[in-house]
């Protein structure tokens, strides 16, 4: 690496003014996500490019160097991707921001990495379209992120998640060089899919600078189902029936005794405090198609001997019932700090999992709320904890790694929708064996032999197995 | 390249000996698929493996020899994927055929390559499930080979192609290691897309021996329509109505006036021949939904000016006009040698592609008859000719050459499905530009170092751009 002075000199020569800044009060600001156990470097200046032109300069001038570049959306970010890299280039997509396209007769929308997920859902309802992927930071994590992660939220159940919606992308590779790859057709197999190579690589591949994605008819207003159990097995009995009884609901959430608890605690909602699950679906259908969905999800759960069911096809009153599930991560807020966890497992595993989740929670003697996309797997653990107590936190972080023991276990992976960022590369490669971390590492090799990339993010071969990352606790 | 003594042998002694085939009247029938202007080569040897392990040891002789690979499912493919390479190893998947599991509980089947795509429908269909990927050779073609091109069919104007289907694969590299990627549920973000590099790759990164098939619950029987107009500008308005209007019909087929003479000449099924396009569209919706889409695009076809419109909820009726489509193919070939060209245009550019189109065929002086996949712009212009010809054929070729030239002019793509193989070489690179193969090349350099993967399909980057292969008939 040269010494930061040269290519510094160098970038400010390339870039307008504003664009590079190595004042370290503002650096630091863009030094971490919203993930808490993940380590963070002082990278030694943020560049805001205003165009793919400006990113490809920045990587020419950065490859010559050698110095790192960690590509960075709004931070929202929950596995420490774009957290900070001593010395390094943090380049912040935030100026990249424009809605270049919406195309109602191709379905399919333009858009730079910047544009805040909910300002591309708006501009897409605005002509009846609908960008389903639906993060939780939705009102503010960006496109480029999404792309980063390949993130999801409540709408995978039905609709995927953001790689099924992406037709091609532009990518500022490791040398500058700038690679379109994909089509803006609805099919396309002419060569590899380079696209949805890099969605998901967390900048470990190259820089995202433009996307071509697919968007959807406007759904219809949902009906929305309320329903709680007195156990977990029956809550997953009512997903298993739902998904062998050929039903495809617009979202079907889960929430765990702990989260009720904390949710009724913050907002008096008059929830079933000795329920052990609730469940919340929804059908977008519309018309008869969404009755019909909706009568056969709670049919399913009085099957389940659900302690409640109630459903309606008032907009308002859908969104005041999903309002419970939305609030949950800030009701839990109130326990402790939260430490989100994110596992995948197979639909049929769901109530083992929180068993084993409430199991952990008593060994480790933490308070655990799980929320989660009962309808694809998707768990999202919480522990909540004083990570000032050097024993809770302690055993916090033990908690952490015994409900990804216990995903694996069961035949999930590791992150459903979060990423392994730099807070699970020992999992990741738990997860995907010596030849998997080799492939993954060949392929890194190929596109950016400098390994100047966002390094250490995503795997890191030499890292031994158990590696404790450093506390850090991040404020919201 | 070592004798072929020398690592004939060494295949021999390692698997059981039906496995080891050189005899050159069976291996010529194994070095060709369905590909008309694909050149080919002469395989020493046609491997037939039973399991993985015997995959492995396969690719661990042929990498120590170096020699070449070239894996094969049915041979129904239309770009010369699974065409012999001089001297290689044609390693045929068919007697991988299990359907290792249908887990109705989380919507997924696992099987092996050598699988036949109408094998997984049933199979899925006995459970209440639904594999969509059909393409027209559903009937013989196999998974393996539809993974390979990244398959589609019918069904992707709602349902997506092969990848959109993939959740995880196991593939036997270059040097024969075996790699297990991607997972059993719903979402997984652990690590690079490597299943999805994977898919489409057509067999030049390794053999996949074994996928994870992500299914669908069994849809509603079909209502169907059938319309025809005077302009293909008026069917094109349908497309672009149905786009628009959010509909999304399972399948929305078009043939275009020589099509609709040709089936009509061979079924006699009293169409209009003076219609200058057809189309056919489903709902499988079901009920009250299917009902109202059908009734959206009857109406969107009204509008265009329509000659003719007719729906019915008639399965069997719905299945005899979708019969019309259904033998295009064949009913072309009854006018010459048919050679299928494969392009996917932007959905609001169909009816401008159906007219240049139809300039070509007369500049040409070539018969050709264009059936689609409507709804997501996927065209088949399909050249008849008399291959003996010279003549002809010179014309046929240009013909070919100009479709997919067309096609990248209104901002297509020179493959929406049939994959590139050893087809469309030098148009692969047009399509991708410099940058584009050189990352292909990378990615392949570093997950096969040596070149032994079905090498001279995909790409090419020595290939100098409009290389004209040798003329290969291909009997049906």
């Amino acid at each position: 690496m040269s010494s930061t002075d040269s290519w510094l000199r160098e970038l400010r020569a390339a870039l307008p003014a504003h664009a590079v800044v190595d004042d370290p009060d503002v650096v630091a600001g863009y030094s971490r996500d919203m993930a808490m156990l993940a380590p963070s470097g002082r990278p030694s200046a943020v560049v805001f490019p205003a165009d793919t032109a400006e990113v490809s300069v920045v990587l020419r001038i950065a490859s010559a160097h050698r110095v790192p570049v960690v590509p960075r959306g709004a931070g929202s970010g929950l596995a420490g991707s774009s957290n900070g890299v001593d010395g390094a280039i943090t380049l912040s997509m935030i100026r990249m921001n424009a809605i270049l396209e919406v195309d109602p007769a191709n379905r399919l929308a333009v858009v730079q990495p910047g544009v805040v997920n909910k300002a591309l859902r708006d501009a897409a309802e605005a002509q009846s379209l609908y960008y389903p992927p639906d993060p939780s930071s939705f009102d503010w994590c960006t496109i480029g992120g999404n792309l980063s992660t390949n993130a999801g939220g409540l709408c995978c159940v039905k609709y995927g998640v953001t790689s099924d919606f992406v037709m091609g992308v532009e990518v500022v590779l490791a040398d500058g060089e700038i690679l379109r790859t994909g089509h803006r057709t609805v099919k396309g197999v002419a060569g590899y899919d380079l696209a949805r190579l890099f969605v998901g690589s967390e900048g470990t591949l190259g820089v995202i600078t433009e996307a071509t994605l697919a968007l959807r008819p406007k759904p219809a207003a949902p009906v929305t189902l309320v329903a709680t159990f007195d156990s977990t097995a029956a809550a997953g009995k009512v997903v298993e029936a739902v998904v062998t009884g050929g039903l495809v609901p617009s979202l079907l959430e889960l929430m765990d005794q702990t989260c009720i608890r904390a949710v009724d605690d913050m907002a008096n909602m008059d929830l079933d405090r000795d329920a052990a699950a609730l469940l919340v679906a929804q059908s977008d259908s519309g018309g008869e198609r969404a009755t019909q969905e909706i009568a056969a999800v709670a049919s399913a759960c009085e099957q389940a001997g659900a302690t409640l069911v109630h459903h309606t096809d008032d907009a308002q009153e859908g969104a005041m019932l999903l309002h419970a599930r939305r609030i949950a991560l800030p009701a839990l807020e109130r326990i402790g700090t939260p430490l989100v966890d994110d596992v995948a497992v197979p639909r049929s595993r769901i109530s083992e999992f929180l068993d084993r989740t409430a199991e952990i929670s008593r060994v480790r003697d933490v308070v655990i709320g799980v929320v989660g996309h009962a309808g694809d797997g998707n768990m999202h653990p919480t522990i909540c904890f004083d990570p000032k107590d050097a024993d809770q936190y302690e055993r916090a972080f033990a908690a952490f790694n015994d409900i990804l023991e216990v995903g694996l276990s069961l035949g999930g992976t590791v992150t459903g929708e979060h990423g392994i960022g730099n807070l699970k590369l020992d999992w990741l490669a738990r997860e995907i064996g010596p030849i998997g971390l080799r492939v993954h590492a060949a392929i890194k090799g190929a596109l950016d032999p400098l390994g100047i990339m966002n390094p250490g993010k995503v795997f890191a071969p030499q890292l031994p197995v158990g590696v404790r990352p450093e506390l850090a606790v991040v404020g919201r």
